[in-house]
C-alpha cells in the first residue's frame, strides 16, 4: 500500500481559546494531504482537473485522540485503503512524535465534467493500480 | 427531542475554485451550531467554560450529498441524539431549501478542568435532562 | 452616505490560543460585510458576477484597537467612502457595544470578464450613484 | 536587514469560486511568516509567550497585485523594517516566480502579561539588535 507523509507545524491561527487546535483544521489538513498524496502518485489533481476530472468529497470523519498545541510538529500519513468502481477511501493519521492525535478518512468520488455536467465514472484501471500501489497485469 | 435551527448564507470565502463550498467549512458550521444549540438550551458554553466545564470533540464526521454555492441560503438543524455517561452525540443537518446537502455528527466529551488538569466526568442529571428535552422526575 | 450594519457573534473557531480573535478573521468579516453591503444596495454581487462583473480586491488593511473574545456580540458597519473611475473604497468599523475594536478598509476594482479575460472598466454612472447614496441628475 | 523566506504551495482550500486565492488568506500567511521569522531569529514566539511576552497585532494591510491560483508555488519574504520603542513593523512580500502578487505589513506591539494584565513595554535592547540584524555595541 502506498503511503505519503506530509510534515507540518501547528500554526498559531489553527488554535482556539482553549489553547489547542480547533478541530475543523484537521479536515483542512486532510484535504491538503489528499492533494499531496496525488502529487506523490504522479497524478496531480491540478492536472486531472485540467482534463475535467474531479474527486469530490462524499463523506469524511475523524477521531480526535489527543490535543495539539501551537508550534507542535506533526506528520500526516495518508494511504488509499479502498478503491471501489467510482469512489475511493483515503485515510489520514496525524501524529505528534509517536502519539496519534487524530485519525480520519475521506471518501471521494471520481467525476468527469462534460458540457458543464458532472457525472460519476469508473476509475480507470491504470489510476486504480497507481492508487493501490500494485502493478497492472 | 430538542432541536435548534441556525440560518446562514454561504459566504464567498467558504467556496473553492470548483465554485462550491469547501467541505471543511461544514465542520466550522457544526461547531458554531453546537454552540448555538447550548445557548438555546439555556446552557451557554461560555458560562460552562467559566465554571471549568469543556465539551471537547471526540469524533466528528459528515456525509456530503449535494454541492452548495455562494449565496445559497442554508439552515443547520441540530439535535442531541444520544447522551452517555461522560459524552454525547449531536447531529447536524444542513439544508438548502428542501435539499439535504450534508448530514453529520459530533461526539463531545464532558470534561472538568481542575488545577490545570482535564478530567472526564459524568454529565450532571439536570444537564442530561435539558440535553434530552425530558423532565427530570 | 449609505451605510450597512451586519450583526454577528464572535465564534469559538475565530479565537486563538491567546483567547482573543485571530486578526485575519477581521478580513473575512470585511469581505462578508462588503457582500452584504451590495445586497443592501440592491446590487447583489452574485447578480453582478452572472453578468461578468467582478470587484477584485486591490488593497485592504485595518487597525486593531481592542481585543475581541469568544461570544462577544459585534456589529460591522460598512460605507463606501470614495468612488474613482474604476475602483472604490469601502470602510468597515467593528464595534463591541460602544467600543471600536477594529477599523479597516478595502479598495476594490470594477472588472469585466469577457472571453476569459479580465479588464478594468469604468463604474457605470447608475452604480456610482447607488454606491454614493446620491441621486443621479 | 535580516530577511526570512517561507516557501509554500497555494492549497485548494485557499481558493474561492473565482478560481483565485481568497484575499484574507494573505493575512494567515503573514501571521505564519511572522512566527517563522522569529523562529529564524532564534527568538521563537512560543518561548517568548512562556515568559509572558506577546506581540499583538496593531495594524495590518496589503496590496494585491496579481492573482494566485491553486497549486502555485509561492515564497513569502519577511523583514522587520522599523523598530520603535514598544512596537515594530514587519513587511511581507509574496512572490510566485518573479512576480510579486502581494506586499503587506504588520505592526505589532511588545506586551508583557503580569498578574493577568497586558502592558506595553519597551523592546529590550538585545531583542531590538536581533530584530534589526545589527550588533549591539
Amino acid at each position: 500500500m502506498r503511503t505519503n507523509v506530509v510534515r507540518a507545524k501547528v500554526q498559531w491561527g489553527e488554535t482556539d481559546a482553549a489553547g489547542i487546535v480547533f478541530y475543523p483544521n484537521y479536515f483542512h489538513w486532510f484535504d491538503n494531504a489528499a492533494h499531496a498524496f496525488f502529487r506523490a502518485l504522479g497524478l496531480p489533481l491540478a492536472d486531472l482537473m485540467k482534463q475535467g476530472i474531479f474527486t469530490p468529497i462524499l463523506s469524511a470523519g475523524s477521531d480526535f485522540k489527543a490535543p495539539l498545541k501551537y508550534d507542535d510538529d506533526i506528520t500526516i500519513t495518508s494511504a488509499i485503503t479502498e478503491v471501489r468502481n467510482k469512489s475511493f477511501r483515503i485515510e489520514h493519521t496525524v501524529r505528534c512524535g509517536d502519539v496519534i492525535t487524530g485519525a480520519g478518512w475521506e471518501w471521494r468520488g471520481w467525476v468527469i465534467k462534460e458540457s458543464g455536467q458532472l457525472r460519476a465514472v469508473a476509475i480507470p484501471d491504470d489510476v486504480r493500480c497507481t492508487m493501490m500501489g500494485t502493478q497492472r497485469s
